[in-house]
C-alpha cells in the first residue's frame, strides 16, 4: 500500500470565497504515483469546505445567497460563539457544506462524473488556511 | 490490496426520488471478494445526492417537504444559475443530503447498524445517471 | 494492509448531546498500530451524527438553537414519521450533521488541523447507541 500527504494553503481577500481546487488535488495525485484507491481532501479549519458540485458562477451565487439565508453571518451578536469572535455563522455554514470529500482513484485519475469539480469553501477568509490531501492505495 | 469499481445507473420517473441501493451495493461487494476494507458510494452528477438513512416512507416524505422548504424548486427565476436550466434547487438539496458515503467492509459484509440502508437521492430525474461504487480492502 | 474495527457505545442523559469523542478515537488508533491510511468514523444509528467541529459550548449552543429551527422538534405530529415514534427531527438533524467523518492517518496520529475535534452529536439520546471505527492502512 502506498500512502500520500499534502497540504494546500489557501488566503481568500473575501471572508467567503469558493475556489476550484480540482487541479492542484489532480497534482497530488499525480505526485503520488496512485493508481488505484480513496483520496481524501478535507479543510484542517472548522470554518472552511471541501465539497464537490459545479463550477458555474450562477450556482456559486446561490449558494452564497441561500447560505446566508440558512445561517446569517449578521447581527454577530445572535451566537454564543461570538464573544470576541464574529464566526458562528462561518462554523455553521461549512457544516451544511461538509467538511470532507472521498474521490476514487482509478487508473491514476480521479474517478468523477462530467461536472464534478472540488471545491475549497471559505467561510472566514483573509487568513492563511489549509486542505489536507491523504491518498492511500497502490 | 484489492480494489473494486462500479458504475449503477438510475432512471428515476418523478424529478425526485429515492432508491434504496443497498442490495446492488451488497452485491458489488460480494463481486468484490473482498472481506475487509472501506466502500465509497456516490452520486458522479452534481443534483443526486447518496446518503444513508432509514427505509420509511413517511420520513421520505418528511425529507422531501422538508428540503423544499429549506431550498424550494419554484419559482426558478430565484435562482441565479437558472438561466438555460431549472435545476438549482437540485444542487442545493443534494447539498444537504451529502454526496457520498463510506461505509466499512467488515468480514465480507456492509458493517451497518441495525437500520442503515443505503439511499440514491435523485434531485433532477427523469433521465439516466450514475452512481459509483469503489471498494478498496482485502 | 491492516485493518481495525470498534464500536464505541454511548448514552445520554439528555435527547440532544454532542459528545467529544477524540480520545476514544486517538485510543483506537493507538491500539491499531496502523501508523498511515483512512480512519472512518460514523454513527451506526440514522438519529445520531458524528462530526467534526470545535470544541466550545456558545457553538454547541448555537448549534442546538440552529438544528432546532431548520428541523423543530415539536409539534410532533408534523412529521409523516411520527406514527408511533417521535423522532422524525432526530433523522432530520443527523443528516445536516452528517454521518460520518473520513479522517487522515498520518505518523501514527490523526491527522487533524488545530481545532478539529470528533462528536458524537445524539438527537434521539437516553438509550444506548453505536459509533463505530475502522481504520485501514500499515
Amino acid at each position: 500500500m502506498k500512502t500520500y500527504r499534502k497540504e494546500l494553503w489557501f488566503e481568500t481577500r473575501r471572508r467567503r470565497e469558493f475556489l476550484n481546487v480540482t487541479p492542484e488535488v489532480e497534482r497530488c495525485l499525480a505526485e503520488s504515483g496512485i493508481r488505484e484507491g480513496l483520496a481524501l481532501v478535507n479543510a484542517m479549519h472548522i470554518t472552511a469546505s471541501v465539497f464537490i458540485n459545479d463550477d458555474e458562477p450562477g450556482l456559486h451565487g446561490d449558494l452564497e445567497a441561500w447560505l446566508e439565508r440558512l445561517a446569517p453571518e449578521k447581527p454577530h451578536a445572535q451566537y454564543a460563539h461570538n464573544t470576541g469572535e464574529d464566526n458562528a455563522d462561518a462554523h455553521l455554514k461549512r457544516t451544511v457544506m461538509g467538511r470532507e470529500v472521498v474521490v476514487a482513484v482509478t487508473g491514476g485519475r480521479l474517478d468523477f462524473g462530467p461536472w464534478e469539480q472540488i471545491f475549497y469553501g471559505e467561510f472566514d477568509g483573509r487568513r492563511r488556511k489549509r486542505v489536507l490531501v491523504k491518498i492511500i492505495g497502490e
